[in-house]
Parts: C-alpha cells; sequence; structure tokens
C-alpha cells in the first residue's frame, strides 16, 4: 500500500490515537437504543450497529488478518455480514437487507470491538521497526475509514429518526452542541485571480489516494462568497417559487423534482405538516435535526440540499456555484469564512480522476477509484464531521440528488 | 355489533380469558430481543413490537374510547401509528414502514399493554347488566382477533429471520416443543357422498361474519385424503421436475414461478447452499423453522407453500385441492385426520361471500369483507394457531402467491 | 380433443362459415392504417397486426400442421412470433414486445392469413368422413377463438387510440353503429325463488371447457333488476363522491383508486380535459369511443368499469352484484332485458372451476383452465361481441383491475 | 440569440443548405415502412416519424412563429406532440409514449414537413438585411439540430429493429455503403507533450454553446493510441473474462453488468443465439447492424458500448480513457487517424461546463446546458454523423450506461 507520504508517528501515539477513535465512534452511538442501532432507512444509509462492526471489520481484515500472526477471526460468519462493497473480499451481504441483522446482537457487536481493539492495540505496542511502514499505513487508513463512518452514523440516523412521525431527536438540545448557526456577517463577494494553481494534496500527513496527484490547474478570474448561503436566504428562493420554476434547473433535477414531490428541504416542516401536531410548534418552517424539531434558523446554513437544489438556487441567485479549485484555491483567502465544521459544499466540479490519478494498492484500491462517475465533488466538513478529519484538498462525493448529507453551498461567479 | 349468537360468560371469566390471552402474546415474544422485536422482513409482515401494539389499540378503540367513560388515550400518537387498516379511523402510518419505528421503544409499548389491561379489567369489573351487551362481543373480538396476531407473530418473525444469513433461531429446539412431525399412516382415500350439507357457523358461540350465515350448499361424490401431504411426498414433487414443469401450474403460479426463481419451499436450504457452511449439516434437505435449522422430516406436513405450489403439486399427484365447502363437510369425517394444529390447509375455493353475507356492523365492518377479491380460502389451523382458536368453519384467507404463512395441503378427487 | 358434443355441419357450410369469420376480422381491421395495426399501449392489449396472425397461426398449429399432409409453414420464424401463451407449443415472442413487430409487414401478415386460408379450405373440401371427427372440432375451436380476438381488436384499439391526445376516431359516427346506447325502461326488481338450478352449457353446439360440466347449484332467493347501470346512474355515483369513500370500496379496490388517481370511468373526460380543447366539447361529461369523442348519454350503459368499480357502486346503490349462477338462472327471465350485446357484465363469482371440470385434452388444455385463479366472471356479450358468438353459459373472465374491456353491470339483492 | 461568430452565407446558399439537409432526412427514412417509422423501442429512443415532425416543429417554433409574420401553424395540437423537453414552451406529449402516435400519419407528417419547408423558403427568400442577423443563426441552428436528428434516425431504428427476433436489416448490404470498418495500422502510442492548450471552437463558423467560451487548459505528458479499439481487440477482452472481473469495472459499471446481464456489446451475437437459426451464419460472433446480421470484422472499431464497458476495456489494456481536452489537442497530430467517421470516442471526462459557459439565449438556452450533470464527453463523430456536421471542438454526450450510439474508444495513458 503506497499511501502519500503518510507521516510517523511513535506507537504510543498511534495507539492513543486509535484508541480516541475507536473511543468517539461508541460515543456517537450512546444515546441510540438497541433498536435504534439496529434500523436502516433506506438502501444508502446503514444501521449504526452496522457501523459499528464495519468499521471494526476493516481492521480485522485489512490489518489483522495479514499482519497479526495467531490473529483468529472472531466469528468466520462477520466478514460476509460487514464487508460494504469489497468485490476482492468476497460476497456480501446485500446492501438494502442491513436493517435485517438483529442478530449478532448489540452486545455482541460490542464484544467485537473490543476484541479487535485488543488485538490492534496489541500489535501497535510489539510491531518491530520493520514492520512499522508495513502497519502504521493500515491504521492510520483505517482511522480516516472510521472516521468516514462516524459521519454516516450520524447522517444515517437522522434519516432513520426523520421517518418516524414522532420525529424523535437523536440527542436533546440540552446536550453538548451540534448547532449549524453562527451568525454570518453579510455576503461579501471575493475576487479571485486567474492564473496557474496548484491542486490536491500537498503532503506531508495522511490524505486519500483521491486527492492526488497535486498537480497544477488553470483558473479564470472570479469571485467566491465569503459564506455559506444560509437558511434565511433559502426561504427566499422557496418563497419565489423555486421549486416550481423549471428554467431554474438542470433537467434531470427537475425531472427528480416532479417525481418526488419536492417543495422544500427534506427536513424542513411547513405549518401545517401532520407531524408538527403534537410539537406544539407555531407558524413558519420547522427543521427536524439532531436535536428535533427546532425553528428554523435563518442565520444557519442551509443543509440536505441536493446537488440540484443547490445549482438550481445558484442559477436563482444569478450567480454560479464553485469549481472545486476555485475553492481549493480560496480556502486560506482572506476574509472568507464557514469553509469547515458547517455543512459540506457542493461544487461545479464532476468526481473525475485527478491527472495521474492512481489508486491505492491491493484491497484498498476499490476504496474511492470505481466510484469515479456520476457522482459530484463537495468540499469543505460538517458539524458532523469528527475533529481532524478535514483537510483543503479533501474531496467528499455524492450522486446529484443525495440529501441526507449536511450538504449546502456557498456561491461564485464570474468576473 | 351484531356479532352471531354470542355466548355471554359471566364478567370473571371474561376477565379470565383476556389475562390468558394477553399473556400469552407477551409469552410468544419473549424469546426475541428489542432489536428482533422491531424488524420488519417485507411490506407483508410486521415486527413483533407492533403486534403487541396494534392488538392493544384495538381494544383501546374499539372497546374502552367507546364504552369506558372517562378513559384517556395512553398516547395521543398512538392511534396514527398503530391503527392497521381501517379507513374509518382516519390515516395511518405506512404499512411498509413498520420496521421503522424503533420509537415507541418496547418498554413504552410494554406500558402501554399495562396501561389498557388495566383498564379493560376495571370496565370487566364494573360493567353493568346494561351494558355487557355491548361490551362482552367488542372484548370477545378483540380477543380473537389478538390471537389472529399471536399466529403472525411466529410466521413474521420466521419470515425475519429467515433474512439473516446467520440463521438464528426463535427458540432451540430444547424449548417446548413447535414440532410439526407426528408420523402419519398411509394415505388412504375417504370416500365421501354428494348432496346438499350446511355449510358455515353453526352457532352458538364465536365466529367471525365471514363465516355466516349458515347456508346450504351442494357437493358431488368425491373422496378426500386422510392426511396431509407431507415433505417426503413434496420431496418427489420436487425430484420429478415439479418446478420445471409449466403443464403443472397455473399460468400465474408458472409466471411467478420464473420470476421469483422458485425451486422448492421458502425455507428449504438445498445441500449446497451457502448459509449451510456454519451449521456443519451433511446433505440432503434442511429446513428452516421456529428451532433453526434442522433436517427435513419426511413424515412432517410440507408447510409455507403458496397456493400456487399446493395446487401444482396436487396436478403433479393426479388429484385436485378439495373445496372448502368439500373440507368443512368431511371435518368429522371417520378415520380423518391432522385436520387441526398442523398447517392451514390450501382449498379449491376463491375467498367469495357466502350468500346473504353482511359484515358487522360499525368499525369492524371493514374486519373481513373488504378483502373478499383476489385470495383464496384456507381451512383448518396451524402448529402456530392459538389453542381454542380454530373452529370447522374458520375461514383463513391469503393471496394465492403467499408463502410465509404456515400453509400446506390435503389432497381431494372426483368420483 | 373432447369437446362437449359438437354439432356436424356439413363441410360446406363449415368451409362457409370459416370464409365468413375470417372475413369479418380483416373488416374490423378495414379502417386502421398499417401504423395503427402495429401498436401495442399496454402488455395486456395486442396490436391488430398481431391479432391478424395469431388468429391464423392457430389454425396452421392445431389444424394444418396435425391433419394437413404435406403443409409447410408459411414462415418458420412465425410460430416463435406468433405463439400467445400456449408453454407446450415452446419459447415465443416476449407479449409486452408484440408493438415493436414492425415485421412482418401487414402485407405479409395478410400473405400468411391468405396461404392458411387456402390451406384449410382445401383441407375441409377434401377431409374423408373417418378424418371429421378429428377435423371438424378443432376448426370450430379455431372460429371460436378468432370470434375471441375479433373482440380484443375493438378494445385493444379503442385502449391505444385513448393514449394519443389527439383521441382519434376508430370508426367515424356516420359509419355503421357501434353504439351502446338505448332508451332503457326504468329499473324493475325481477324478483327470483331460491332452490336447485342446473348451470352450465347444457349442449348441443360448441361451448368452451369452462362451461362444463353442466351441474346442479342451489341458489337462493333474491331480485336482479331488468337492466344494466347506465352512465346517468354512474354519473350521480361520482358526483356523491364515489371514488372518494373508502368504505364504498373492497381493499385492494381503494388502494387501486388511489394509486391510479381513479376519478371516473377510463374514457370519461371531465369539462376541463386539456385534450378536449380541439375537439369543441362544451360542458359535462364527454365519452372518448370507437366513434371518437361524444358527449356521455345518460341512457348508454356504463361501459370500461373495473370489477373493483363495479362492486363500490352497487354497494353505493345499497345493492350487489349477482353471482354467476344467479346472473345464468335470469337469462331468459320475463321481462330481463339488455343481457347480450351491451357490455360484459362482473358478477359476485370469482373464476373456478366447476365441480368435475376437466380442460379440453392436447393443446387446448392450456386454453381455459390455467387462468383460474385472481380473475372474475363476466356474463352475457358486448356491442364488441361478433355476432352468433354469445351464450347463456358463457363464462368470460378478467382481473377485477381490468378497464379496457366493454365491461358493466347489473344490480341484484338478497330478497 | 447570441451565437458564436456565425459565418453569414448568402441567402441563396443558404436556401441551398436547407433544401440539402432537409432532403437528406427523408432519404434516411426511405428504406422504412410508416409501421417501421412508427415504433419507438425503449424511452431514450423515438420514432423516425417523431424525428420528422419535431425537427420540423422546431423551425415553425423557433423561426417561423416569431419571424415569419403572418405564419399560421399547420395544425394547433402539433405543438404539444412534437416538443421534446422545451419546458418554457409548453406541456408535451410524454416521451415514453412517443410510439403510440399512430395518428397524425406518416403522410400528414409528410405535409407538415412541405409546409413548413415553404414557408421557411420563402422567408429566407424574402428577408431584409436587417432581419438577417435574427434569422441566420436560427436557420442555422435548426439545420446543425436536425444533423443531430439524422444521426439519431439511424441509431433508433437501429435499436428498434435490434429488439424484433427477426433481425430485419435496415438497408441490405448490397445498398450504399454504412461499413464501419477499413483496415486500420497496427496501434502505435502518440507521445504528447503536456502544456498550455487552448480548447473550445474557435470560429468562425457554428458551434454550439457547450463548446464555448475558447479556453486555455493544462495537459500533462501522455500518449494516445493513433487508431481506435476494434472488434478484434475487444473480443479478446471478452475472452479473457472481461465481463467476469469486477476489478476492471467501475462500481455502477459492475452493478449494471449484473443487473442486466452483459456478456459482449449488445448487438453482438454468440453463435448459439437463437435468433441465428433462421440466418443460416456458421460459427464465431455475429454482428447485428444497419445492414442486418454479419459476421464481426476483427478490424472494424468496437461500436455500441458504454463508457463502463469502455473504461473497463481500457483498465484491462493497462490503460485508461484520454480525457476531452487530451482528443481535441491530438486532433491533427501526426500520425493519428479514425478521429472521425468511425464511431464517438468516450473520453474520461464528465459534461462540465466549460468555464465562462453561458447557454444562449431564448428558447435555446435548453439546447445543452441544462443536460450538464451525470453524463460523459464522446468526442469525434461517427459513421451515422451527417456529412459536416463534425468539428474538433464538437462535445456530444450521453449517460455513461448508454449502448444505443456509435460510441466506442481510443486508449490514452500516462507517460
Amino acid at each position: 500500500m503506497n499511501l502519500i507520504q503518510p507521516a510517523a508517528p511513535a506507537a504510543e501515539e498511534l495507539r492513543e490515537r486509535f484508541r480516541a477513535v475507536r473511543a468517539h465512534t461508541l460515543e456517537l452511538a450512546a444515546p441510540l437504543s438497541a433498536e435504534d442501532q439496529c434500523i436502516q432507512s433506506m438502501p444508502d444509509a446503514s444501521p449504526t450497529k452496522w457501523h459499528l462492526a464495519h468499521t471494526t471489520w476493516f481492521f480485522e481484515t485489512v490489518l489483522l488478518q495479514p499482519h497479526a500472526s495467531g490473529y483468529r477471526l472472531f466469528d468466520q460468519r462477520f466478514p460476509y455480514l460487514f464487508n460494504s462493497y469489497y468485490e476482492a473480499l468476497g460476497p456480501r451481504h446485500p446492501r438494502p437487507q442491513r436493517g435485517l441483522l438483529t442478530r449478532p446482537a448489540l452486545d455482541e457487536v460490542h464484544a467485537y470491538r473490543r476484541h479487535v481493539d485488543e488485538a490492534v492495540l496489541a500489535l501497535l505496542g510489539t510491531a518491530s521497526e520493520a514492520d512499522w511502514p508495513a502497519i502504521e499505513p493500515v491504521v492510520t487508513l483505517g482511522l480516516h475509514h472510521e472516521q468516514q463512518h462516524q459521519e454516516l452514523i450520524l447522517t444515517d440516523i437522522l434519516h432513520a429518526l426523520s421517518c418516524n412521525p414522532v420525529l424523535p431527536a437523536y440527542r436533546p438540545a440540552s446536550g453538548p452542541a451540534l448547532r449549524l448557526a453562527s451568525v454570518p456577517p453579510p455576503v461579501r463577494w471575493i475576487e479571485r485571480p486567474g492564473g496557474v494553481v496548484e491542486a490536491g494534496h500537498p503532503g506531508p500527513g495522511f490524505a486519500f489516494d483521491n486527492e492526488t496527484p497535486r498537480h497544477a490547474t488553470l483558473l479564470r478570474p472570479h469571485a467566491i462568497a465569503d459564506r455559506l448561503v444560509n437558511c434565511g436566504d433559502y426561504a427566499q428562493f422557496i418563497a419565489d417559487g423555486g421549486y416550481q420554476r423549471p428554467d431554474l434547473w438542470l433537467s434531470d433535477g427537475w425531472a427528480t423534482v416532479q417525481a418526488q414531490g419536492w417543495r422544500c428541504p427534506p427536513y424542513w416542516l411547513g405549518p401545517d405538516d401532520p407531524r408538527l401536531v403534537h410539537h406544539g410548534a407555531a407558524g413558519g418552517w420547522q427543521v427536524f435535526g439532531l436535536h428535533g424539531v427546532r425553528p428554523m434558523e435563518p442565520e444557519a446554513p442551509v443543509a440536505h440540499l441536493s446537488f440540484y437544489e443547490a445549482a438550481a438556487y445558484a442559477e436563482w441567485a444569478g450567480a454560479r456555484l464553485p469549481t472545486e479549485f476555485e475553492w481549493e484555491a480560496a480556502h486560506d483567502a482572506p476574509g472568507i469564512s464557514q469553509m469547515h465544521g458547517q455543512v459540506w459544499q457542493w461544487t461545479r466540479s464532476s468526481y473525475d480522476p485527478y491527472p495521474g490519478f492512481r489508486p491505492l494498492a491491493g484491497v484498498a484500491a476499490e476504496y474511492n477509484g470505481k466510484f469515479m462517475v456520476g457522482q459530484i465533488v463537495l468540499r469543505g466538513s460538517s458539524v458532523a464531521t469528527p475533529a481532524g478529519h478535514a483537510r483543503p484538498s479533501y474531496r467528499n462525493f455524492f450522486p446529484p440528488a443525495a440529501r441526507w448529507q449536511f450538504s449546502g453551498l456557498r456561491l461564485a461567479k464570474d468576473l
């Protein structure tokens, strides 16, 4: 496995990092009952319990089996159950049926995690210097992989809870804040020059293969908004008939609006929504989120948009989405804000391979490259992204109709 | 509500019966975890927890709200969640999404049951003689209703567990036997005369509206098998290419065989089934059931057949299915066996209304009548039917492709 | 092949009948262009050209190949193209793709008909007395088969033309009348006694196997309407909210109403239908039919109803549908009218086999028996039924949601 | 309408060009019967007759209605029938139902063409110098639009005929050659330098809006194959298990291979294909094309590949697809061949807007821009592309699963 110039933390640092990341996953699941952790609300989403097991299977398969001599599988049946999409690793349980796995029970999955955690920590504690170059990148990859699933735990359970007419909260609002909102300054356009810029991961440190190789790219003069589009902005788009005007939409987007009956973002509830009867909400938009149903906050970045909605909004606003290279080049521009920790930001870039891209070797070859068609790049990071996981060169990607992520937008325009 | 000559047990007897039936439902759920009780494996099946709540909602809605003065709903949101199909009672949660109801949690549903149980027992303890004729039939209907759901708890969880590649057992075989098998005598044909016979519920005692009115019907001379078709018989049908010969099948049946890839009953596993790897089974058919995976028992009645398969088997055997009236007339025929407690028996009768049929009045009008199209009558009762629930005139019904019930067949032929 | 006491017309009479029936098929197709004759508007319907060829294939396959020595197939490829559903006769072109058969061209299909016609007439002209018992029933069956397809030519093209927003007429109204309407007398209830009656084909003469064996059946006292439900009656049902009241509908029917958005019969057009813009229609219901768009005639029997709609109407009217045996018993009752030549009449009888039913031997075994599940019996005949094709014992059958036939209803009620 | 520096031919030249293009459309339809011209074999394809009418409607709507004073619509109903996807022009007949339009008949569509042709020619003959800048670009756009549909006439009818088990030829091989094959030289890799190159339409002359603005782009050093991948090459990929190896495929591609059962290009027939029975073909691959079924020619460029197949082939060959900019930059490279007139060539570029892209003004705004998501760019032109329609900057685009175009590939690789 040929990772891009990985840093080599001492073994103890890596063990500590391993413990912390693994513990955080369990903390995210803690507010949920065993029932909650078992359900799957759509094929794209997975049960919390499955995430707990799959991330564990990843370490077992990619690290322990090849590198920990004498390691024995926790359960012979788990590779079939918890492989996600690795064709090279054999057949697997059909994705849309993950919610039927009441067995293994949650307790067994916890035991599985402990079993693998102990084996990983033991391996890290005893690995020789000679083994380190083979082991460290795999552990690091596994931890970044687990962080990706930490975000999915939140987005997937939010979708699942949204399907319950009772609209239960993941965590009451009095708990640790996951609040999206901050009071943004008024929008300002930041002018950016054209010219050749470098894009992609500069190293050192970890990056996924899809961020490489770093390469030159040509920009044209443009302007980029200093902040994200917020809920107040988006409510104006709705009020102006944005969901009824085909001229604003890409063709596939308009077809989706009509087929799915979209009228607002997926977790927005209008004042006459029957589900609000038992929530005592009075007037105006309500928004369902990890803290349950709360009044729409105009200054909060709008979230859970599809690419189609982001592009239609930009058209309505007389602007456009930035390309992923414009976004990356503006990352540290003076005056720019909300680049991270709020919502992933749709770009106007399809998820194509960088020039000279080569996938990781071995099993991890399937990690990113095979998804490079039919998807759109998002940049930044969201309120659900774990601390330390984001990078200026990070390329997130989803199909253009996906709405269950914390996904929003920032405007750009030509100069 | 105009039930057919209901018996009038004393209040205390009815309270006792209520306690017993309600307790039995919980006993059936006891081997299952909260996770198990939450899942829904297909739109036709429901989660155990939903059955627990829906049967409770039935008493709350049909008995307590109209008859228990001062009764307060346990939760205002539950009628929406736990109404099954009663259009007159307002909108309801979509049937295919019952598996997403992780909230209310199982504990809350148990509390709901206790709340309603107490109210029902209190009502029965204080009802005046004048109220009795209005109350007793509703309680009795509610108990028969709950018994129907007791059977569904078993058939639905069996289907759900069958979707898990681990094939977990509902209850280990060492527990109380739910074994289908008994050693049957060799098949004998019992000759039956033609002529006018009465069919339908004769009274007194409870019956569903669809068993009435009792009426005369004309039979022709025929013969009926003294026992059920068993697994050994059915294995011969399979071995003889039964699933590959269109001439044996009804047109819709053959289309289903091809579209669904049917090759054997749904819970039979051939010797090369990959799910058997971890079960140590050696050779021959295995059958998944409430006790898990066990070798096929030739003498056990074949179960989980669709009507299409039952009809194809009969054609292959040079016989036919009995009509529901032939079945009922033969109920007490000398020498006949296995009429109850093994498998429901597909008949060659579509589920049409009896001459003069009128549905129950009020809400219960939707109980049976509105399903009288596109379904086939099954007679008898199964290993999953609660004690005391079966009757000679009982008309069970399912669509012809349904396979998740304990459904088999008995042969008949013209003389 | 064991037909029920077929009459034995002299060879010349049969040749004449053959010529007449075959010619009538072409007359029905005459108003249609080659384009019109090629399209298929839904899987249940077939192109006119396909009907022309399939009925020809039937004679070629069932009569000429086994009985005409030295007969050579017109085209080796046609059996694959024009077999409808006979599994015993090998694979065939998928039903939903019949509309893609632009080749063979219409001219070739006409040549195919001539080729087969000549061979059949030659065979009939030279068959020996010894061959006659084998030949005559097959020719007779083929002619009745062709008459069934004559009706389908009309119902299928009506559906196809209804899918064209231009709403073209099959035949201008000034042509030979296919008018449904006649001024009916006011409704009268004809009281009918209970008791044992004989049902099924009495012989002699041709009947399909599904009309046999004639057998005794028990009726209860009832009343039957002397005339059909007409469009004026049905418009009141619509105006009274019939399509919005779930209490009137069978469960499957209500689900279909909602899923398909049914609001009126399929060929009725409300005053604001956009397709009427170019038809100059003013106010009130318009009805699309073989003569194009015409104002709804209140006295015309309502047509193109599904069984679900017929049953809901009867419920709304405080009545019910007759059973197929009540209908047959009332066939010649004094005062009854509109039993034939208007619309097929849905009954409250599922299409089950008669007691003692055996299908025809040989290839024709697949003609009727294999469809005996999931369908409903209709009795009578329609405006599209060829002269001489109807019988009191005739059992037509369609699935309960089918609407493209000339299907209506007559009311009955218990006494 | 702001086209990019259109050339301004004299009126007579444009009239001549108009006559020639319009006549060529009819020539392409000439081998087809009215039946052939009416069918639609899948939602993505359209009937020939519809193409004839739609291209006419385009001139009527975009040219005659705004610019020809006193022009009267040929038929008020045609705009609804023959609008393709222009939301701004009102509702339209559903795309998947175009095959049901037997009316207007082919003759009427021919009359429609004549009516519009006369009006266009008259307008061009009388237009003043002042009107010319408004008129000429629209006529030119309409002619290029018609040429695009000329290609679709061929690809759509080829698909339709391929659905007929008789596999009829569009035109016998003895007719004017549409042969794909030419004997290519052995493959050679042409090395190409990196650096800044200009891409996009340089002007003058016509181009679609999606080819603009011309802009600088950065290339890296690479090599590009001098010729197309041919059928012989592709047969090796098949023989090597290319369709059975998930490691070669993009994830969506592999899912499609499995869901659709792909085993070879769509019009290839293996030696045991039942449709070959009546074609007398002996051994080896056969290929269905516009000339009917013919033996696979190893030296012919492989056609009718999806992007998924093209990308999998490139992976198998240890190469990759060129980007659209690499392709364009290599257009006139010494030694390169088969850039045009054979097959459209899938690139590794998603169909994103060029920097600074603005769609055409007015109705034509919907021409290209709204499709810029979820599609892949193809470059070059095919055997079905009309003479004079291709350009180095031409961007064709289709979804990655599309297979009914004449689409193939050329390899590239990094240096």
